[in-house]
């Protein structure tokens, strides 16, 4: 076969779709496009919101996680403190010749044939061998590859006019929450466990997003972030769960060269400690629901633990959820990262605010426990008007931490300030303990919105007939249903829209359309997905009947009007069958 | 009175209520607080989606409005093209002292008495003056003040690695919606008129955001475009709003010192001239109404047209719907400009791309006109391989543009080239149009969610019995319905948690409360605005009836479980009276 007869493979054909019918194409066009940039038309604007919708449906609904919206940018503060500052960059060389700029790992991929998680591993050094080893050159001009070095992947600006006032666009939606984590707790009443999501646009500057791969330096995300006391991490949802089962492709096997698909129930994964955290064993079972949900089966989906080296560097265990799609293999559409307490503690570290939860016990205990007494005659004068802060600080740090610290360095750490063996004193007591003061634990699921709206449209599309078919599960679809009249005469339009309007009353998303012949806005119909059709005919008039059509089927039934609002209700929210919408009925 | 015994205003009232009960806060209050920048909590981002909601339901379902979601982020040349880098800018002077920095105008009104129009009217040189003859000193540190110098309040960056690249986050939504018209007018079937709205977070880098005043760095803007043809102005459905009334502050009013008020109808307003175009009053009107279902009577609003100097550079007219609150006196939530065919000509020049649509005569005309012929003889020694493009550009040009160019400059500049007379032919000649070329004409009413969002608080507040209530609008409340346990044993919180999941099934957004007594479960509720309380006592579990209360009027009726979905949903969608929802109970 040669290039020219070759079918289209499903991302070409699905990208042409989503321009044609304005589900989403390259911004700024006009201006020669901005690679890593999308917009959404209406039909992708829509389809993005239900996607979202049943993401909060799920979570914010019924499992009662708090939902917040906070702003994308940041200043710089926040993400020294998250650890982006310093880990959020990728190797880049440059070009001599044509300064043009490449991620050193796409290099390394193409012309060497070293893996992703490979290049991962290899340092500054390795790298730079690496290329004159491969006698790499620019793939555009065939220059010659200066040093290669690290390139920060978030969006630099300033906030308000002073030049020092860093800020950046965030490439997450989960620091948002961490930073406000007092505010959240408390309208969690204060008790564990509880989540918070936030769904929006993020950012991510990268060196040279390739078209398609939906790697964009502008993305929608859904973190959602689960904290829980770690001295009683157990899930109240696992006994609904644990039989789920799990396709895991687990760290240990990928050590071995393996992708082996290894299926296990949620409990077993858990017993077996392939998965490390019982919430987020529950969260994976969710995300597999939920992606069948959207319209993949399970067996095109797995989860793969990803190695020590190619973690987040906040992540102690991480899976990503991938599904299999035609051009790519295995795609990426959620995360899931066990964070535990590192971006607590750092926030509460970089900002002097303590983020511990005090959690009473039933009743108080008595334990001898290590204290640090302030002595307050030797703060004073070497803090001045910090002092009394220094000891309120000092008296709720961890004792056993600054008694070795004060061992090991001869000083604490207190923040900035340098606390000496002098200032303090270090004591053993009984003392009546009537609960603990802990940084909770944080499991991570976060979904990519872009990514689950690319995998529902591939899966989604068919072709019946030679006729391109949008099978949109019915709660995702953006256009409910359609509403015709069979002419455009004799008052077939005028009853048609009295009934559109009555269905946009009840809330359903309905389209009138009149265009053409009613056989191509069906056509039309199908190939944006909407799941149902009500046709408008002379019989209408007489005895107040319609014409049901489905469009995988195409079948089609026979509906009195005014029963439709209920009819429709029961087929999208209690997933009715469609034939149980009226009498059958040939067209 | 003293101001310790003052009574807070309701500015204070609900943000120290928005902050406690997390419905919104300044961000990064951890880092000391960013100036700007707001973080919704769970009741405040779901309050501010049920307002987008409704915003959705008129424009986009009902009205057919075309919904887009674009990138925040731009390359530069988006905002050279719409004018942002050469308007959207402001007056700044730094102290020469401690080198704080404050916007001109503020400074003038604060210390000059010269209102903020009049501020907007004055040069860099007379500001300068001004600040020199009131002896306005640094409010800091007193210290003296430098140059006056404009600030570009966008927040720039860079895009990938190249430090060229420059890149601006979007200050307003609506040029994602122009620089995408070929797309979007091919989405509305090429027909004009028709609507694009975007709901998403813009930013402005305010030099110095006064705390409270709701002029934030970063918010929630919904800019709708409406496109149509200037030679068919006439808005279909204007026979529905003609006699609605509109509360308008005239400008040649203004121009006379006076901010009176002028009550007119939509229809008078159009016949006398106050507004210019057909689709911009009737927006205004549905801007009013909206304001009213959010709970802002219309004796509370006003819309006040723009000052020449006052206006965005794009608008030939505007106005700001205003709406009274206690602190700040009228407050802007939505504006309203007619922004002609400005944009799209401004991108159409800077892209080369023609933004014109073609409108087809019922019956081709015929007409003498003068036509441009490209001279490829000439043009292709001078443009090379550019020729061919240069002569398309030149038949599409306007040829009285052409000729009246090169009659006053002796050449005509088509983007970048220069066009001499010798490369072209002008002649008269009759030629058959079979239609027009054009660009569309936009009016744009654009809404700030999270001043909505503030309206909606300060006018849902009310006090009874001494306790706060907000008496959201039904369909705007964040939580519809609590669901509580009279008390919390005999398996009472077991039967209340059946009907919670249930209402949850059916798609409300239901929370179950089990803390504290039940009466202080109520006040919490009305405090966060739940409309319907539904309480389960021990006669629900003998005759599966329960109590309903009403947050507003406190009384209560019983009814059925069974039938709770069916009441809940004519109460909420149809607005069914509360009495309506079971027998009168005395609790």
């Amino acid at each position: 076969m040669t290039d020219e007869t070759k079918t289209p493979d499903k991302f070409t054909i699905i990208n042409e779709l989503a321009r044609r019918r304005g589900f989403f194409w390259q911004s700024y066009e006009i201006y020669g496009g901005a690679s890593g940039f999308v917009t959404y038309g209406s039909l992708g604007a829509r389809l993005k919101q239900n996607i979202e919708k049943k993401l909060r449906e799920l979570f914010v609904n019924k499992l009662g996680i708090l939902e917040i919206d906070s702003p994308i940018i940041a200043p710089s503060k926040v993400f020294e403190a998250s650890g982006h500052v310093d880990h959020f960059k990728e190797l880049m060389v440059e070009c001599l010749k044509c300064k043009r700029q490449f991620r050193a790992d796409n290099l390394l991929r193409e012309f060497a044939k070293i893996g992703e998680s490979e290049a991962e591993k290899l340092s500054l050094k390795e790298v730079k061998e690496a290329i004159e080893k491969h006698e790499i050159r620019c793939p555009e001009c065939g220059g010659t590859f200066g040093e290669p070095k690290y390139f920060l992947i978030m969006f630099k600006t300033t906030i308000g006019p002073y030049s020092d006032a860093v800020g950046y666009g965030r490439p997450e939606a989960a620091q948002g929450i961490f930073v406000e984590f007092r505010h959240l707790y408390e309208m969690a009443r204060e008790k564990l466990p509880f989540g918070v999501i936030q769904i929006g646009h993020a950012l991510r500057n990268e060196i040279s997003p390739r078209q398609g791969l939906i790697r964009w330096r502008e993305f929608t995300i859904a973190d959602l972030e689960f904290f829980f006391d770690p001295e009683e991490p157990n899930c109240y949802l696992l006994k609904d769960f644990e039989n789920e089962t799990l396709p895991l492709v687990l760290a240990e096997n990928k050590l071995r060269g393996s992708e082996e698909i290894v299926k296990v129930t949620v409990k077993e994964a858990l017993t077996k400690g392939y998965i490390k955290a019982e919430w987020q064993a529950v969260f994976m079972a969710l995300a597999k629901k939920l992606l069948v949900d959207f319209g993949v089966p399970a067996e095109k989906q797995r989860f793969i633990e990803k190695l020590p080296w190619e973690k987040a560097h906040y992540a102690v265990q991480s899976f990503d959820q991938e599904i299999c799609v035609e051009r790519w293999g295995w795609f990426e559409v959620s995360g899931h990262a066990y964070r535990t307490d590192y971006d607590l503690k750092r926030h509460m570290q970089f900002s002097g605010v303590d983020m511990r939860v005090f959690k009473e016990y039933e009743k108080p205990v008595e334990r001898k426990r290590t204290v640090v007494k302030p002595l307050m005659a030797k703060l004073g004068p070497v803090f001045k008007e910090d002092a009394a802060n220094v000891a309120e600080m000092l008296s709720e740090a961890d004792p056993e931490e600054v008694e070795a610290s004060i061992k090991k360095n001869g000083y604490y750490m207190l923040g900035k300030c340098k606390v000496l063996p002098e200032y303090i004193e270090i004591a053993c007591q009984k003392v009546k303990e009537r609960g603990r003061k802990f940084v909770p634990h944080v499991v991570e699921p976060s979904f990519g919105s872009d990514r689950l709206v690319y995998v529902t449209l591939e899966y989604a599309y068919r072709v019946k007939d030679g006729r391109a078919i949008l099978s949109f599960p019915r709660d995702v679809a953006p256009i409910q249903v359609g509403v015709y009249p069979l002419v455009s005469k004799n008052g077939l339009p005028e009853r048609t829209l009295q009934i559109h309007k009555t269905l946009l009353d009840e809330g359903f998303m309905a389209e009138y359309d009149e265009a053409g012949s009613i056989g191509r806005r069906y056509a039309r119909a199908d190939e944006i997905g909407v799941p149902l059709g009500i046709t408008v005919d002379y019989d209408t008039l007489k005895d107040n009947t319609v014409t049901v059509r489905d469009r995988d089927s195409w079948k089609q039934v026979r509906s009195r009007v005014e029963e439709l609002p209920q009819l429709l209700r029961k087929y999208f929210r209690w997933k009715a069958d469609f034939e149980d919408l009226g009498k059958p009925f040939k067209g």
